[in-house]
């Protein structure tokens, strides 16, 4: 009679029994060319991308790791464009990519066979800015950084800054609810979106924009499209709280010698920093290596290497207050020997240079060599780097010159674990190192988080690299609810199929 | 072809098309004596209660606005028992109505009939609290103000805080999206809450627990959940991410002439008090006359009343800093005669008794008369005030000695408008003016509201009181999606029946 109330942990499957295995198309319709006229009428002939030249880029993600082959890229400039080419494509049972800026990490954004990629590149106006409570509503194609830009001019900023600012949109930003390094000061998106419009599969459209910050009047729709991964709907625009813009930031890079000593530098900055401490970030000795070697002009602000570094910025309303406070916590830090060493930046330059150390670390990788195994993982302070130790002695015992570093953002407890074997190339130079590589990491690694009750995926998602471990992750009770929500969305699943839902 | 891609807005139905009516009980089963044995054998005789004195504060609420008829209220102990009953009373169809504090002010946790009420009272246990993280993990039944105590125990605050504290519980709070007065500093529960533990209709557990900060593995179900109203599941158990503890706390009441001033103020405030301006709340003239009036040892700290009161509390990391910049603040509003007067407190006791004369409003306006005509607002700063004056112009008119109070959360936009005919009562004394200042009241206020484009509930949902307000707010794509998703997790329907779905 009673019911299973075990948690959600004894009821984990293993991921080996759920292992990745080759996507499989479903039966949706194929292209046909009535449904490029339909396309052309409806958006013009310069809005629908047919040439496979034109096409590569909405094909294949910025990586280089996932390559689809659809034979039509759709660039809609409105909502109502998007809610016609999706009520036919429904009509049709055309599966549909929706597409914002292709930053993403896990092939999410990319068809995995022939289907329709929807592009909001068109769709950047900001439509409202409501300056008395600093709430601005743009459309889903809107480039961060323009975002930024547009509100930096208002006294304010976005709750969101990331290293793909200038490539991403805001709509695929909260697709895949994108966590980035504001996170630690303003929180998640689920708490500075107030609003979205999105457009259904069978082309309605779901409007629940609102410059209120305050709204109980049903189940909050919004939320479930943060995060959803292009699986529930198309985002057209967003609604956000926008911060008053700090009047004084500094940045701070310190030496550590340990992993120990960062979490206590950690404990020391919410403690002197609190309500200053906007960002806190690490990277380890290899991580800094490699960014130095491969990132273009960057140094050291340091005379020799440290095993660790912790990059912290402040921002806050009075710069002569808050820097007594960086500088009270960095005597703090130094006589208490939890850091070896430590800068703080005295210009804007500066602080930019510092910020490039921490942001040019994804894209120095891929100059290493190809593919990057790339791990977006919440853990516990405890398994936080010594996971970064267990994968580095299990991978270099058999390949012993790969790269195996970690960065990421401690003080949310995200770490980026990364590996990649210096000068391969998938399925040229190195490959059979490259299959050996996979083998040791995967299922590892998963297993390895969710037996310490950590995340698979922090901020990146779960994509076409981790849809196998939907159902692992959240166990059958959640997964066969998403699975139901879904069905409600989507009822013939033609939006972003076998990704998340597998 | 083109798809309605028609905005919200003028998509709403008017709220007089959808007026309230009585609600109808479903065919639900009625209680059995067997049932009252599975109960009783499932949590123990003494956790059963049917006797009709112990009933009856299951049964009412506290405002004595609303009251059901239910035979039993069950007290389970653990997420296992409530399991336990829910799967039987889905099997048997038995309507349930589940209760935290019962201090909603919307009808929601009272049964409308004769449903079993579910309370989680018996689960408060704190089951985890993590140092590093400041990740708390307590059961529903857990008393806001216990949390609290035990958050500050250890270092930290809870990122909520409401009157209601001593008795509302964190199950409660969850389950209807509470605000109160920190939600202008830590944002609101859909980004403070990590994870949710509930008990799904047929008795199957929801287990979205975790300690990660991020966590992109799937639909976030737990926001879902957030702001359901307990129409999709019992929430059993809550993880949440617990602020540090501000060490220095200031708090400051201000006079204004005018709203302007006091939006003025608040600007002021913004830019002045930054990151550690933690509260902005307000009282009208009319709402500080009724509390000094009827709040036992109240007191105003000025000579003379004044038309408006601001509210301000900071809270940082350094008790010189903050107090250097509230005075700075405090300098700019008097000397830009935005604040005609303002006193700063010189203890927690004069924190204490400043605070006291806000949040004791709600409370005080109960002994005036009854019923109190609430309404929780979210309205734009244009007309935020103009609402109160419109509705007291046209109360008054008619029934000249009705208080029209206007106080709230004026830093998130939020409004509590509220209305009273003193020494009445319903049914009794002036009974039929208290028909008559309904209809004077609605469907005007919600039309006012909704013309507006702010929220017709902000913090408070919509309960029995605003049932009928779903579909003309949310429009029928969101209306229908909502009812879909309501039979996904309660296909028979049984949770909280005739409240927010209708």
């Amino acid at each position: 009679m009673l019911r299973g109330a075990t948690s959600r942990r004894s009821r984990r499957l293993l991921v080996t029994a759920a292992a990745a295995t080759a996507p499989i198309r479903g039966d949706y319709a194929s292209l046909a060319p009535a449904d490029l006229d339909f396309f052309r009428e409806a958006l013009g002939e310069a809005n629908v991308v047919t040439e496979p030249s034109r096409l590569e880029r909405y094909n294949v993600d910025w990586l280089g790791k996932w390559r689809g082959s659809s034979g039509v890229a759709l660039l809609p400039a409105s909502t109502v464009q998007v809610s016609a080419v999706l009520g036919y494509c429904n009509e049709r049972r055309l599966a549909v990519v929706p597409q914002g800026g292709n930053t993403g990490l896990v092939g999410g954004s990319v068809p995995l066979f022939d289907e329709v990629v929807l592009s909001t590149s068109r769709m950047s106006a900001i439509r409202a800015f409501d300056a008395v409570g600093g709430v601005v509503t743009c459309e889903a194609g809107t480039i961060l950084q323009a975002l930024e830009e547009y509100a930096n001019e208002r006294g304010c900023v976005v709750p969101l800054d990331l290293g793909a600012k200038g490539s991403c949109t805001i709509g695929g930003n909260c697709a895949t609810n994108a966590g980035g390094i504001r996170l630690l000061r303003y929180g998640s998106l689920h708490g500075s979106v107030l609003g979205i419009e999105a457009v259904l599969a069978d082309g309605r459209v779901l409007d629940t924009l609102s410059s209120m910050r305050k709204d109980n009047t049903g189940f909050d729709l919004k939320q479930l499209l943060i995060g959803s991964e292009g699986a529930l709907g198309v985002i057209t625009a967003v609604s956000m709280q926008l911060p008053t813009a700090p009047s004084a930031q500094n940045v701070a890079l310190l030496a550590c010698a340990s992993f120990d000593d960062v979490l206590g530098t950690l404990a020391a900055a919410k403690s002197h920093l609190s309500e200053i401490l906007s960002a806190f970030e690490f990277l380890d000795a290899d991580a800094m290596g490699v960014t130095l070697q491969h990132g273009h002009g960057l140094a050291s602000p340091f005379e020799a290497p440290a095993p660790f570094y912790c990059l912290i910025e402040t921002a806050g309303s009075s710069q002569e207050h808050d820097r007594d406070k960086l500088f009270a916590f960095l005597d703090a830090a130094t006589e208490g020997e939890l850091a070896a060493d430590g800068v703080v930046a005295e210009s804007a330059a500066q602080a930019a240079a510092l910020w490039a150390l921490r942001e040019s670390t994804t894209e120095a990788l891929t100059k290493v060599g190809h593919p990057v195994f790339k791990y977006d993982l919440s853990l516990p302070p405890s398994s936080f780097y010594a996971m970064v130790e267990d994968a580095r002695a299990r991978v270099c015992a058999a390949l012993p010159d790969a790269a195996v570093v970690g960065f990421g953002h401690v003080g949310d407890g995200n770490l980026h674990l990364n590996v990649v074997l210096p000068g391969a190339r998938r399925g040229e130079a190195r490959a059979e190192e490259v299959e050996q590589l996979e083998a040791l990491l995967e299922p590892w690694a998963y297993e390895y988080v969710m037996e310490r009750g950590g995340s698979v995926s922090a901020e990146h998602g779960l994509g076409s690299m981790k849809a196998h471990l939907l159902e692992p992750v959240n166990g059958p009770v959640a997964a066969g609810l998403m699975r139901q929500v879904k069905d409600v969305f989507d009822p013939r699943g033609i939006l972003n199929p076998g990704k998340m839902l597998g």
